[in-house]
């Protein structure tokens, strides 16, 4: 079992497939690009769905649908976004099967063809636009604060389970403002959402920054985003939040009559997060054993193994200590399968990543005492069966902890200033590049070509990033604060 | 606001669509029979769900998450399936759109052609019985007991928002068992969670019983059905589960090895409810005056009023009420808006349907009372101000039980029992027919041209009919059972 996981050193992206396969995450389907996310993994969108729903109902947003499939003439109304979407997307064209002349099966039906093809939504800002010119008449209606969970789907020719799939799950917040501060306000707030989401629940520390123009999502005058280092030093943009500006209400002509009775056209944001994110986590905290999961997202987080094998005694008190710990809010099990010795369970729930193992054995009864194993650092201890519950309440917060701050030593140990072009392209040739800080004259043209020279990305220009008088590494013209680089997914 | 509702007996159709607009439900979009779920109808949705989920949950099911696409040729693999299915869904033909050469706008890149079509699920059965071919080897795999919460797609040419739209939300389960015995244990479990979630949560009194061969699922070796009675006499087809034997492991060659060793095909069942639920949920409760939702469902379960209009010492009240509300678990807000009348403000609750409206004036600060209106019945009382939050949670659930019994009440009123078709056609022919026991000679023919005869269908043999000898109203061959007609949504 555990020996089945590619050593990251060895093999890096065979190491993530190894995880996601043998820890039961999710699999290749039988439909190209597509995924099936199997209940394991599922447990864990679940857990970062209700805890993300929570803090957008916190913040004052609310749950609606919009509809799977958008007209195709409604792409090319905003003309930057047709240009970012309309390459790779999924049409519908007939609406009806028929059974083959030959017998042979069935076939498209010829005469139910659409008079307009409709795309499976890639995102949503369009039909969700198209909607809100009927719902916005007057600044009361503003501002509408708008949420939906969804499935998209973007035929992406290079796939990998979670990081990158033609249909994928997502929420896409789709909000619409009175003005344009309050526009970047809400941009702003939901990037800080994810931002606390991503290091508070995910343990996985993230930069808060903005794209450059040729990064920006296609439609949005700016967008931001969290950007995260991953074990192989490579970045991983893990949310973005889009200030859209009036570009959507004009394409849709949504205008509203302000305070003063005058009509404005709507500003707007969009921002989302995705099964991306299930990657994101696999990779900052996994190991050579296999996934690694912070407590407060793990499905299980408590294992209760009986050592050698189940028995009455054993099985009463793993009982009482499974009641205990419910009772506390602890998602437990008890691993009473006697057909499995105790190390294949162990390797087996290392594999699975869950946080905390109990190994309760018959000399432990005794002695009123039972072993703590630690997922995340694989230390162990024995502790006094009194009290073991509290221990482990806070041991969990502990371990929650320590991943967050072992990904920010990580990170901080793979973040570079450079201040040349072969300082640059001596990190990127390492093993495990990370961030690089590092000067760039602002243009395009230049982005593009550092791009194509190194694979290096802008990944983003840091919210807080101070004014620092410097010279692009490429061109030497002059720069006014630093831009962080890096190979990214 | 409230005067938009046409009255039932005036146009039900009719009704129900202003009740769904005006509520601010659901609306129709710019895709011919796909709608918007609108937040107040995705709220109720929510509550559904969260509900459903718990109670699968709590049965043993775990979530998953199988492709939006199903290859074309899945849909042969089953030929009763392929029946019932391919008439009517979305084809996908193409993955790539591209500018027009004359500049117009996008068109479908005609290189980008599928190799075979894909087909927006319209159900998940052909998908994820080709999944599970890999997941199960021998008997120690199973009962698998997954669920999916998504999106389907039927290609409908007549829609109603909610009872029958082109897109809609459900969940289905979809599970697999080692003996024919656990797959029928599991479909009548879940006909049963269907039938406590529509009693207990919807109020919504069901039927438990089983469909004709002719009005089976296509695939399926039994269909389990609850059946609801909505105002206008019509009947609602409210949840589904169905015994698919081995049919699909046949389809989809899905084998495992019993505890003999020997190979078997693996038994199946798979169950579900929609958004359509939304719609019983409409039909079942909802007056002239607007929506009425069972307390437990209703997204806002009590608005205070404050009256004639806020101002410091009502809106400091009203903020300890809140308190106290949400202390205990009520969904409860403060309607401070004072541009709005009250008369106006409790006409907007009326059609919103919240269960409890809490009048509070200033009289009734210095008298400690407070003035509470049920939604259900209209009718109002004053209340002491002390100990109204305990009073309001008991009538919050008075409430819920009045709602059941109320539809229970209309279902006994609109049940008859027939023994000639003269009678049957009677029933039909008034206003409101409801459900009609009569003895039916067991054939699909009979059925069939009773159904053309008077549009009635056979909703269910219930599950627990008695043995009755009798003669088939049409053909007076011999029965031994009555079965339900009604005509149906
Ligand atoms: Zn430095
Ligand atoms: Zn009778």
């Amino acid at each position: 079992m555990a020996s089945a996981v590619t050593p990251r050193n060895e093999d890096y992206s065979q190491w993530y497939l190894d995880i996601v396969k043998n820890a039961n995450l999710a699999s290749n389907s039988a439909v190209r690009g597509c995924m099936v996310i199997k209940p394991y993994g599922f447990g864990i969108w679940e857990r970062m769905q209700r805890q993300l729903d929570d803090m957008f109902k916190e913040t004052g947003h609310q749950n609606a649908y919009f509809p799977l499939f958008i007209p195709k003439s409604f792409l090319s109304k905003e003309a930057a976004h047709v240009e970012g979407f309309a390459k790779e997307c999924a049409v519908v064209t007939h609406y009806r099967l028929m059974n083959a002349p030959d017998g042979s099966g069935v076939i498209v039906d010829p005469e139910a063809k659409l008079e307009e093809e409709l795309i499976v939504r890639p995102t949503s800002e369009t039909i969700i636009w198209n909607t809100y010119r009927d719902w916005v008449t007057s600044y009361r209606d503003l501002p509408l604060l708008i949420n939906q969970w969804a499935n998209v789907v973007r035929w992406e020719m290079r796939t990998r389970l979670f990081l990158r799939t033609a249909e994928f799950l997502w929420q896409e917040g789709h909000t619409a403002h009175a003005t344009a501060e309050e526009a970047q306000a809400e941009t702003l707030q939901m990037q800080e959402v994810y931002a606390t989401f991503a290091e508070e629940y995910m343990a996985m520390p993230v930069i808060r920054g903005y794209k450059t123009e040729n990064e920006r999502f296609a439609g949005a005058d700016n967008t931001y985003t969290i950007e995260a280092l991953m074990q192989d030093g490579k970045a991983l943009q893990a949310g973005t939040s889009h200030n859209l500006g009036q570009n959507f209400a004009k394409a849709f002509d949504v205008k509203f009559a302000n305070k003063d009775n005058q009509e404005e056209y709507v500003y707007a944001t969009s921002w989302g997060v995705s099964t991306r994110l299930i990657g994101g986590l696999i990779m900052t905290h996994s190991d050579d054993e296999g996934l690694v999961l912070p407590p407060r997202l793990a499905p299980i987080q408590v294992v209760i193994i009986p050592i050698p094998k189940p028995n009455e005694a054993l099985d009463a008190k793993a009982a009482e200590l499974l009641a205990a710990f419910k009772a506390r809010g602890v998602r437990v099990s008890y691993d009473s399968d006697d057909t499995k010795r105790p190390g294949f369970k162990f390797a087996e729930n290392e594999l699975k990543g869950i946080p905390v193992r109990l190994g309760l054995g018959s000399r432990d009864l005794e002695n009123g005492t039972i072993e703590v194993a630690r997922r995340d650092n694989k230390t162990k201890e024995s502790q006094p069966l009194e009290g073991i519950v509290d221990h482990v309440v806070s041991l969990l917060d502990d371990i929650q902890n320590n991943l967050f701050q072992r990904a920010l030593d990580f990170r901080t140990a793979h973040t570079h200033h450079v201040d040349t072009f072969e300082e640059f392209e001596a990190i990127l040739n390492r093993d495990i590049p990370g961030f690089i800080y590092a000067h760039w004259d602002g243009t395009t043209e230049t982005e593009l070509k550092i791009k194509e020279m190194t694979k290096a990305t802008i990944r983003c220009i840091p919210n807080d990033a101070p004014e620092e008088a410097g010279k692009c590494i490429l061109t030497g013209k002059p720069s006014h604060r630093r831009v962080i680089f890096a190979k990214a997914y």
